[in-house]
């Protein structure tokens, strides 16, 4: 304990990047893991839209592009793209079509976009989308002052959308934010999540993915939150958690719920979608980070965890932002360094 | 989901600390969770001896002193407050003798030092230790390269130090590092881990403080590990768990441990012992993240968060470094604004 120096945790980095890190995590998935959890995730990345959305620096499309197509390479089969919503909303999604339509589709990969309204929907079944992503929020006041209306009157603006949509067999998924916290209204009734949840699946949503948004959750309220929204008789198959990391708690969380049966879980390579250096840090949890703890309790995502540090080294280059994943920041560099 | 600004992040802010960041913790607190663990987790502090020896500039004595009141007054109950080694090995423990006797003894606190020898354990003995923590390996390679002896002969060498401790009453507690990982050899056999642990435990440790002092567990090695030690005859009440979060695992690790029944966590303040922003930061847990992590759980700590984070904030003035902490950074810096 005493005599760790700088030197051994470089070794450590050394070791683990250059020669052993496919055949380490390997041995760890042999480790049995003595809770029950789901033997396969399935990760939802987000990073292109909920995490480069935040950026305040406009992205060229070619490199949104080229982001996307590393992220499918890397073996992810869920990647939301982009959001069809008016560039004067998020000016940094201007380009939803041009992203859309220029990335390489991978067979049996899903592109869902977060669609705000029929407009949107038009314009993104006009571009070829297969799946698009609806949101509501579990806390009146976040849903007033985020987009003026009640959580019943943004819902019911879905239903043209979702009625289009499946008309035309477009895959919905929903996502719900503020599941366990809002910034006005303090804690959030896991009642309300789960008619919301409800609400969503009766309006043809196949899967809803539950935000901790604020990521002010524990394990305590995320599981409390699961209950609350399994006891209305909503299908464990049919969830998703989206865990930000704002207090340090998403891997936890994303346990408990796996812990719950979920075995969707959203996460953005790099902890897209927040500064990890300045205060109030927002992001997402880091795929890097999900994929590594995910690998190491036996659980299969298909992810290549080397190709998925290269994807989050890329986007960080060319957003010039530090990495916010703790794995990436423990061994990322280094494969800078090698260069 | 679209609309989230860094305005309402604030407000998250300044709503959590300044009027229902108690209120909110206890409404959490209340929440049932849903798998069986610990209703009560002794913290052991370990900020001023393992997060201060890794600082590079020598903390003052009466800063380490007014350190350790700090987090007493926040209700740590055990606190490793020195370590009586060399000061030619660690410069920055030189003032052990000072700090030790100048810091006010609070009834019913432990106040444990690191001691690596005899010497190092009379010296402790002649200043009023009552409490004294030795430490072992469970990597060959790095005991070799660390202390320059194999893990028996290390452990040996404390047969003199355990057996004086045990004729004198003064209480031992064990340390093993490298419990599922080494940065010289890849993974470490659980059983071995199992192995030290009993040899400790005979040897008089009450309890045996399991270190992934590389952070590179996951609730899988974890577990696979501390059923080993389970399996060889150890009492869970005689084992606390040590997570560095270089790999951002530390909490669902811990998590792990305590649905395996382990309610001892050792952690420090800030983060202390890495470095945030550089590479391979190696820092322990932060005791904040995993104090809202437990009362968001529900289980007591009996430490108050909000003096918890001026102790944080108080150390990481003074030695001129950023909080590690994911909920100091979330919560802390907003605290300077309000002076």
């Amino acid at each position: 304990m005493v005599l760790v120096s700088s030197k051994i945790l470089n070794s450590t980095r050394v070791w683990l990047i250059n020669k052993h890190l496919s055949m380490y995590l390997r041995k760890l998935s042999s480790s049995t893991l003595r809770a029950p959890v789901p033997r396969k995730v399935r990760i939802v990345e987000v990073g292109p839209r909920d995490g480069l959305q935040n950026e305040k620096v406009i992205v060229p499309t070619l490199v949104k592009i080229e982001f996307i197509n590393k992220l499918t390479r890397a073996g992810l089969k869920t990647v939301e793209c982009t959001s069809f919503v008016s560039p004067k909303w998020v000016p940094q999604m201007a380009d939803h079509v041009e992203v859309f339509k220029g990335i390489t589709k991978v067979p049996d990969v899903s592109y869902p976009v977060l669609v705000p309204n029929l407009k949107g929907f038009e314009a993104a079944v006009s571009a070829g989308v297969e799946e698009i992503a609806i949101f509501g929020a579990a806390s009146e006041s976040f849903s007033k002052k985020n987009i003026n209306c009640s959580i019943s009157e943004s819902i019911a603006h879905f239903g043209a959308v979702t009625q289009a949509a499946k008309e035309k067999g477009i895959k919905i998924r929903g996502y719900i934010s503020c599941v366990v916290g809002c910034p006005y209204e303090g804690m959030v009734q896991p009642d309300v999540v789960a008619k919301l949840t409800r609400t969503l699946l009766d309006m043809g949503c196949y899967e809803v993915s539950l935000g901790d948004t604020i990521g002010v959750g524990t394990p305590g309220s995320i599981q409390a939150m699961l209950e609350a929204v399994l006891a209305a008789q909503v299908p464990v198959g049919n969830l998703a958690v989206h865990c930000h990391d704002t207090y340090g708690q998403a891997l936890a969380n994303i346990f408990a719920a796996l812990l719950m049966g979920v075995s969707v879980v959203d996460s953005a390579v790099a902890g897209l979608g927040g500064c990890p250096y300045a205060r109030g840090a927002s992001g997402n949890v880091a795929t890097e980070d999900l994929v590594y703890m995910l690998s190491g309790m036996g659980i299969e995502t298909g992810v290549d965890l080397n190709l998925l540090l290269e994807a989050a080294e890329y986007i960080c280059t060319k957003i010039h932002q530090p990495t916010n994943s703790r794995v990436g920041r423990a061994l990322g560099r280094l494969t800078i360094e090698r260069k």
